[in-house]
């Protein structure tokens, strides 16, 4: 499908891309650039690169897809340090998981004659790096494609083919709404789990021993996504603020409601409330995107 | 271990306190009773128990253990009805995951000379009923027992071991000191999790489709545990308000000092408080309280 593929920045996303590449065959040849020697050192002997690079400007030469897969934060400079060392006709595409801000940071770097499709694959684990990728990360997922209307369309249709080969199922949509989406679905679950697990921690009544001891309630759950790397996230919260905040206003008006129903004794109205919440997870069931198995298939014992 | 165990209540927890006695022998025989007269039936059907009741005061009458698997609300009402009903030396306990209320509920009604020992394995799925329960559940998870200081020793002793041999470790501790700890543990990410979902079900500009496609960038996990039992819940937070208040407020003071990071753009504030929520998960995979497989060993693809 691609001559040379190069991959900026080969950490759990950029390794999972790779190996789902060479899964299907997708590309002649990979090669890429990281930020320290160690990661670049590390997919060489993993073979997710065929040819390593001290810059992105070197890995980008020649290259007919181009994928950052870096911090949100990171992308911009890097745009402006590969864009004149891009191929014409190349397709320059990103993975991070917000995009208008994205788009921001890069679009006015891009040269005329290159392809710029933004993207962001709705998969991930709490893993990092370029031992954490796997081939089948993207399998069954969606990934978000976020074009300007003026894109090439044969661009973005060969960046669809592309993920869909990958194993993604793939949907178009404004950068604005992205990251409204992803708001709700993802950057607040995960500044909401962040945060009760710093609530947790700075307890003087219940220890950190007792708190970990005693997770299997429920809290254990929210220090997996909390795991996450915290570089990437800071990156996400400064750059995607105005629907984190839209969210986070609806969030706390809803837990104001529920305080005062638990303060009130107010049991119909917290049952209501529990009820409905069920509905949206037979949704995601039958949608294929969790698994039905009890306590997400976790081992038991 | 015990000549005869009157189950009340045999739902994910009943059943599997059933399925983990069997495994090992525990009991001569397993009796109980249900609400409904179709779990009853299932729990015959299942081989839960040999012999089912229509009503609590039948089934515990000649047994020496019975163990309340009911919503914490309920527990007070059956206390008094098994009352006059309970075996003399008999052992009463409970597994609701509240226990101060469930105290205050169930003592004044059990006669002398039967021992009173509250308890709360932390161990559960989202899902309910008499087909839901195993017999691995309790395995290296923990059980806290809350008997009064004046509760005959060698009771609780035995209430330990039953425990232990259903596959769970045990630590004894206050009622009140347990309400506090799986209020962070446990109540308050439930009420989280519950309430991100209602929030996520009633915005106008992302739809609930949306919402159910791209929920697997981290929301998708707090479905899970919203999707458990609405009773069951609201009865938890009805009794144990004070602490679930105390750790409502903390999170939320928390919450609004990551809000100003946000909007002051404070990349540092941010990066530390992210960076610090990982450590206990380092520290709840050491205790072996959850599997240290990337997103919980969820099946990819
Ligand atoms: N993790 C997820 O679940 C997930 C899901 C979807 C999308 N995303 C998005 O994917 C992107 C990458 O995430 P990831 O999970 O793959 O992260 P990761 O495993 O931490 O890898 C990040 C990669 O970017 C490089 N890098 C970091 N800072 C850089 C900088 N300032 N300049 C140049 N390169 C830099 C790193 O190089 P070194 O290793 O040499 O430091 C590493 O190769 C992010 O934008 C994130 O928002 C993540
Ligand atoms: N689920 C968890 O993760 C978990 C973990 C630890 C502790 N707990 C505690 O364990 C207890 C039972 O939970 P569960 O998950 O086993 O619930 P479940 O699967 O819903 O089962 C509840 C059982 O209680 C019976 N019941 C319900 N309301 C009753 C009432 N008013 N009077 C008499 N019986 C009634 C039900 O009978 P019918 O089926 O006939 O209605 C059913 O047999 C709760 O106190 C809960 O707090 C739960």
């Amino acid at each position: 499908m691609f001559e040379r593929v190069a991959l900026i920045g080969i950490g759990l996303i950029g390794s999972s891309i790779s190996h789902a590449t060479r899964r299907k065959g997708l590309a002649k040849e990979i090669v890429g650039s990281a930020r320290t020697k160690s990661t670049l050192d590390t997919a060489l002997k993993l073979g997710l690169i065929g040819k390593g690079y001290a810059s992105a400007a070197e890995a980008v030469q020649g290259a007919d897809l181009v994928i950052l897969s870096v911090p949100v934060g990171a992308c911009g400079p890097l745009a402006a340090e590969i864009a004149p060392h891009l191929k014409a006709g190349a397709i320059l595409t990103d993975v991070g998981s917000v995009k208008a801000a994205v788009v921001r940071d890069m679009a006015p770097h891009v040269p005329k004659g290159v392809h710029f499709v933004p993207g962001h694959p709705i998969a991930g684990t709490e893993q990092s790096g370029p031992e954490a990728g796997f081939a089948e990360l993207f399998d069954g997922r969606w990934t978000i494609l976020t074009p300007e209307p003026q894109t090439d369309a044969a661009a973005v249709e060969k960046l669809k083919d592309y993920w869909t080969a990958l194993g993604s199922k793939v949907e178009i949509m404004s950068p604005q709404h992205h990251d409204m989406v992803l708001g709700i679905t993802s950057h607040l679950p995960h500044l909401i789990a962040f945060n009760i697990v710093n609530t947790a921690e700075h307890l003087e009544r219940v220890t950190d021993k007792e708190v970990i001891k005693f997770s299997a309630g429920g809290f254990r759950d929210f220090t997996r996504i909390a795991a996450s790397d915290p570089t990437m996230w800071r990156d996400v919260f400064l750059n995607n603020k105005e629907a984190v905040m839209e969210m986070l206003r609806r969030f706390s008006d809803d837990l104001a409601e529920l305080k005062r129903a638990i303060e009130a004794d107010d049991g119909d109205t917290l049952f209501r409330r529990f009820a409905d919440a069920r509905a949206i997870r037979r949704g995601i069931i039958a949608a294929g995107q969790d698994t039905p198995a009890p306590d997400f298939g976790r081992a038991h014992g």
